[in-house]
């Protein structure tokens, strides 16, 4: 963490500085914004989060329900998620109090017993080297409160509206500035009935599966259903079955069961298959009470015993993947710009077992949030917008093809030793299944086309672990200033800035012609120079490139001084040099980030990383006009 | 994290349920109470923090100051001392906003030039596996606010009384209950002069170098003075010196300066060394200023240039160290029990440029915490009480003595290159001694010696790497119920609590007959048990002792099925499993625990950790009786 640069400032540094015109949050809602969001689930608090970060745009955050969540659905948190909350500056929060998922077993009917069931393998949740995260569970109402937190303590102080109904969205296109109108109701108390009207530029709807922002825009989801009802249950329970606290995919003679464990120790989810529904038949129908869900997972685990003490959350619901065709009010090929977004359920509902929902939920508005920040901010031209809908609709319909590959696997019997020609699924199959799986349930397997914001793969081999397109993969390196061992994926703060990462090719950094030195002089001197073009007078050096630099020698042979003044940079009201830009490898971990990630070493290789820690290009050192070339193509002067 | 034990809970698990006695905090302090502490600093707060966990027990404490410290003095927190914070379930926050020491270097005039100072050697602050955490460098007034919340969240709902000035302290010895009472004046606005009159079962003083609760029982602090004038700030300069964000030792030409780095990536503390002073002479009489703090480090640091931008603090000191012959009002041989105690820097105080005196002050308090609270709630008899001072007034005297010696050291000046043969310090020897230094100053040269709650070292061979005496060292294992790797050491919480941990022998868990299942069954449902003897109707079955069993296989071939009762132990009003008991080496991580602690393969050993983390005793795992009688030897039935 980085504070006291414009002075000595006392108490907890996570509370930022108010910026000096944010007004106290009021009852009411402003009658004019920048952005309203409407939903405080997931997708809503991390783009309010993300803009909370730009007291200079005025955001404003509804919700239906009367308070903060309480106790959430979702509680699966990728590593993915995990690498993006290290951005939002809680990760370490979330590693505390969650439930680390670290091994899954598989069971199925005993061989000899088949009323019995009887374990049949194990895998490690994550691949060796997948992230520096674990993939954790959590209730969802702990990640609301994180960012909560973190919005009051934002220079913007930004808080939500409850208890606020949407009523209608109208779009005016005529309207320069605000061409949005949004209705709200109020549903509090003596405000009851109240309609507020706030006009915005651009409103995001993360008001879920049933969104009414989707419903206003003429949008909707589409898909398909497996006709297959299921329970899911939060249990405080005693149990004799001995893999309770691991992750657990049971298939059973009496139907499947998975056993997710909890946070705190004893809390455990329970997902259970319920019954077979006709086609067009609704879960509601069946009228199915938690004792029969309890009743069905007892069933499922025999021999073993389970007890239930408490259940302090349950639901049923049909096995089903819906998706949207886009995920704005212009994308339809009319030319027309966005002014009305949704993400997360209001574009896509997978299976809950996938433990996808919040996490790709949050994906969508970290990629909007940037994009919406940058245009408003005018830094980018509001085509740039256009992108969010390409970008996160295609890799949705992705996850939920292959999910529902997966889900049907899942719900397959297993085969019966080796002898089994059956039409079951061979359980070394579904185990190397599971671990392709594993990729996309870990967030990873998100992968960007090339577009205006993603270069194409021509200098791909200069490092062919930071894979365009995808997320910047993190690995440990030795800040040089202080000897410090750290991950290099953690400079990546959610502030809104580009990164460049600089890897030294072999002459770096004795040469002053050296990759890393032309470079800083370019980015530093030339009228080309996107730092130049794109950065504000009166805004530190790194405001909007923040440049690192990585070089293969050890920090002992590499010293602040020598750097350029791009790698030292000058900031704040006192000018002071900020330490924190130049890294060597961590050889003592082992773990060299030049091999770790495919870095030429003869020649280097610069890494262009988005806001929200995607891979936009891979560039050689020395391509300063490609550089210049790409920013050109969406970044406004 | 362990939580929703007895239900699930929404909200912060931090915050605990308050106890149902527990009154509000008022304005007005307590008329009576259990335990008394003088003084929000380090040494009060580590004492109110322990005693709050225990709502049974009636603690207040008061300050001087009016509110919490916004800007402290102490800034360095040992390894050690982060063991601690671990126990006290912060330790993750203070790693966040830290500064981490990573290596130290070393300058002196150099060869050529004897104006201009040079590098000539660096090292490793801390030496490889002496703690799973770093040395880390935060103001204190972090530490309290971290201190002040876990308080305030804990089922005593403690907080502070400020504004609260001791006026006196008296004892009588013929008051069965409440035998100490304490005067204390308001000086808080409209209340400032009121006399407050608290009656308490024992006091503790924790009110610093001029303690009033140590005058009042008649001690006074003891030593000497290096007659050496000493400067120290806190400072946002700009410089060109490469090694500002080091921990550096210089030795100039100009005199010596000591450079810490500190927290937020911008601010550095440096001890400059200033004027020699005449023997009777205080540094006040010097009417040193900021300004010429400035200007002699400019001198020391030459050629390189220092431009201070802000100084939020600064001051100056004689080096010196004192201590107090004993740390309570009975060990005198009198035969008394001990009714008031002192701490913190009540007893010693050092040179603050070893940053022992924060972290030595808040070791003090969490020696005595659990004793006192063992002593209020009855499981121990009052003579336990005798063992604080006998414990930390040696470790103390130790610490000043090779404190003095190193300080010495620091101020000789290094020796040019091979030829001179001066009285100065070789660089190397130099370094050398750093380096055993470094273990005192990571707080690990606190070694008890053998008493009433230390036992022998007979059975020392069992466990090389547990070193009787000394803190527990924690190494990475696998928890078997959910495969998760962590820190064995991080089971130990700041609860009052004895742990047992049981490593197991080479037949170990086959055998039915084997050392740790023998012990289990021993401590289960032997008459002469202390688990049974000392845990009282209704408590957790680990409610006085913790026990843990680390097995030499990996966790596939362990199932938490076969464990003993006492190792799955049922618990709450649910009689949930604790699934938290059983663990096996992390072999992946490549440090077997039962190599890196030196444990006996063949016969196994029994780890006896108190509640302050230090290590009682070893034992084999089937000294049942020796077990036994330890215990007995200072627990009530």
């Amino acid at each position: 963490m980085q504070f006291h640069l414009n002075g000595f400032k006392p108490g907890d540094p996570h509370v930022e500085d108010a910026a000096p015109h944010v007004a106290r949050h009021t009852d009411t809602v402003p009658a004019e914004v920048d952005v309203l969001i409407v939903g405080c689930g997931p997708a809503g608090l991390t783009l309010a989060a993300q803009l909370a970060a730009f007291p200079d745009i005025h955001t404003c955050i509804v919700e239906q329900k009367d308070g903060p969540l309480q106790l959430g659905q979702a509680d699966g948190i990728a590593c993915r998620t995990m690498e993006m909350f290290e951005a939002f500056n809680f990760a370490e929060r979330v590693l505390k109090e969650a439930c680390w998922i670290n091994e899954v077993t598989f069971w199925k009917p005993d061989e000899d017993q088949p009323e019995h069931i009887a374990r049949h393998g194990r895998v490690q949740d994550t691949e060796d080297g997948l992230s520096e995260f674990p993939h954790v569970v959590l209730n969802q109402a702990r990640v609301h409160d994180f960012y909560l937190e973190l919005m009051r303590n934002s220079p913007s102080r930004l808080e939500p509206h409850y208890s606020r109904r949407l009523v209608d969205v109208a779009v005016d296109d005529a309207d320069p500035t605000h061409p949005v109108t949004v209705r709200v109701e109020r549903c509090d108390g003596i405000h009851a009935g109240k309609i507020e009207t706030i006009r915005a530029r651009y409103v995001v709807g993360c008001d879920g599966a049933r969104s009414n922002v989707r419903r206003a825009i003429g949008l909707q989801l589409v898909g398909d259903s497996a006709n297959q009802a299921w329970g899911v249950m939060d249990v405080l329970a005693v149990t004799d079955f001995p893999d309770i606290r691991y992750k657990v995919a049971v298939q059973s003679a009496h139907g499947n069961l998975l056993v997710i464990p909890r946070e705190g120790g004893y809390l455990v989810r329970l997902y259970v298959e319920m019954d077979k529904l006709g086609d067009e038949e609704r879960v509601a129908s069946r009228g199915i009470t938690v004792e029969r869900l309890i009743e069905v997972a007892q069933g499922i685990l025999h021999p073993y015993k389970l007890d239930v003490k408490e259940v302090p959350w349950w639901s049923v619901y049909e096995i089903g993947q819906r998706i949207c065709a886009r995920y704005d009010d212009a994308t339809d090929g009319s030319g027309k710009m966005p002014r009305v977004f949704i993400a997360g359920d209001a574009c896509h509902t997978h299976s809950p077992k996938a433990g996808q929902g919040m996490n790709f939920s949050m994906q969508d508005t970290f990629n909007l949030g940037w994009k919406l920040a940058s245009v408003l901010r005018g830094q980018c031209a509001p085509g740039l917008l256009d992108s969010y809908s390409q970008e996160r609709q295609v890799v949705a319909q992705e996850l939920i093809d292959f999910d529902r590959e997966w889900a049907k696997m899942f719900s397959d019997p297993a085969r019966q030793g080796n002898g089994d020609q059956s039409d079951g699924v061979d359980p070394k199959e579904f185990q190397k299944y599971f671990e392709q799986h594993g990729r996309f349930t870990a967030g990873m397997g998100t992968h960007y086309k090339a577009s205006l914001i993603t270069g194409g793969a021509s200098h791909q081999q200069l490092a062919t672990g930071f894979v365009i397109g995808t997320r910047f993969h993190s690995a440990p390196v030795v800040r040089i200033a202080d000897a410090r061992p750290m991950q290099l994926g953690h400079a990546g703060k959610a502030d809104g800035r580009w990164r460049l990462y600089a890897f030294g090719g072999a002459t770096d950094h004795t040469s002053d012609q050296s990759g890393i030195r032309a470079l800083c002089r370019y980015l530093q001197e030339s009228p080309d120079s996107p730092v130049r073009k794109y950065t504000r007078a009166g805004q530190d050096m790194d405001g909007v490139f923040d440049v690192r630099a990585i070089f293969q020698q050890s920090h002992h042979d590499l010293s602040t001084r020598s750097m350029p003044a791009l790698l030292l940079p000058i900031k704040g009201r006192y000018g002071l040099h900020d330490y924190e830009k130049v890294f060597c490898p961590d050889l003592k971990s082992g773990h060299d980030i030049f091999d770790l990630r495919g870095i030429d070493r003869e020649r280097g290789a610069l890494v262009v990383v988005r806001p929200d820690q995607y891979i936009a290009h891979v560039l050689p050192l020395g391509a300063h006009q490609a550089l210049a070339d790409f920013f050109a193509g969406f970044m406004l002067p």
